[in-house]
């Protein structure tokens, strides 16, 4: 089993945190993901998506989708859960890491590509595309990342992690959601102080890549 | 347990064809979303994100987002599969219905809501909002559409269904994608003749919400 990665992107990251937070002992592949590897005949025969990470199987099965690659994970290595203990455990879990996926991590990942010069040319991930940055979607991806961390710092007020009072892998998402939106100049956690204090905890962490 | 549902909702409907598949008896409560009810303190207590569906379970928990909903009953009820068999098997179809929710039927919801009439003032879901509607933003959503749909037919090539030679949730997710497109006269089905097989199969589904 080997994990195709690269090291500058975020949703690689997630998934190596996971790895390391699980201290699973899993070989990475480095992809030359900025002189567009990911784009020749035997990379697209592997994904045809394009994107990194993934995870190959020994059979020679590719797993994309960083949380398809963590859910897989947490079957082969259960300990420490990343994903919830029980089903009703779970089924919070994936409600948490889906809210902070969809509602400010994607947001600001739109955002972020739509503006910074580094994305020009692959404004959607996976793609060389000749569409346009747009300001209309950084400004939106802004908009909704304000409404969901509002959101957040009000379940952080009650609990010490995103998803209760375990670490999951809906912290790592948020933990990577809160990165990319200081590449933006967002940094809205000094505004919530339970945001804040919770961004500070999962940022101390071991397994945060350096 | 309860299902929170409003019948025009597309993720209420994602969810409410799973049931179907399953077969599982569950009691649906219909909220009056048109008239703001879910922004009402009982709902917000119940759902603070004022979306539906959530699901409310006997002891009060309530679990929000189609997917978390699904997977919970998928643990429920295991019968028939719908979320995979085995670990790898489980693999593929989240990574299967992640790329079609995020680089498909996301985008095409964004698409709507930022120019039909009817989303002016909720142009992000669960919020009551200032945010006016952007064809930026309809137009990308289109063009990620179009991306998505090429590469699905790609994958219906070889594939009966999404995910493999079984239907998983990845088909109902790719379903409400399609339903989605066509009320932006979208509908590239057509031109991808194995994206519309597949499409018919599924469409003549008796899970179908009518």
């Amino acid at each position: 089993m080997k994990l195709y990665s690269f090291a500058p992107a975020t949703n690689a990251q997630r998934v190596l945190m996971f790895v390391a937070e699980k201290e699973i002992d899993l070989p990475v592949v480095e992809v030359n993901v900025r002189e567009g590897a990911l784009f020749e005949p035997s990379y697209l025969a592997m994904n045809p998506f394009s994107v990194v990470p993934f995870l190959e199987l020994d059979d020679g099965t590719c797993i994309g989708e960083s949380v398809a690659i963590c859910r897989y994970l947490e079957e082969l290595y259960p300990n420490p859960p990343l994903c919830g203990v029980t089903a009703k455990d779970r089924a919070l879990v994936e409600m948490w890491n889906r809210r902070i996926e969809i509602d400010g991590f994607m947001p600001v990942v739109h955002a972020l590509r739509n503006v910074s010069p580094g994305f020009k040319g692959r404004v959607v991930p996976g793609t060389r595309t000749e569409l346009p940055q747009s300001g209309a979607i950084t400004e939106r991806g802004k908009a909704q990342f304000g409404i969901l961390i509002d959101r957040l710092d009000g379940q952080l007020r009650q609990n010490a992690f995103v998803a209760g009072e375990r670490f999951t892998i809906a912290d790592i998402t948020g933990y990577f959601m809160v990165e990319t939106a200081r590449r933006i100049d967002l940094d809205l956690s000094e505004h919530y102080s339970n945001v804040l204090r919770w961004y500070n905890t999962v940022a101390s962490r071991a397994s945060v890549p350096r």
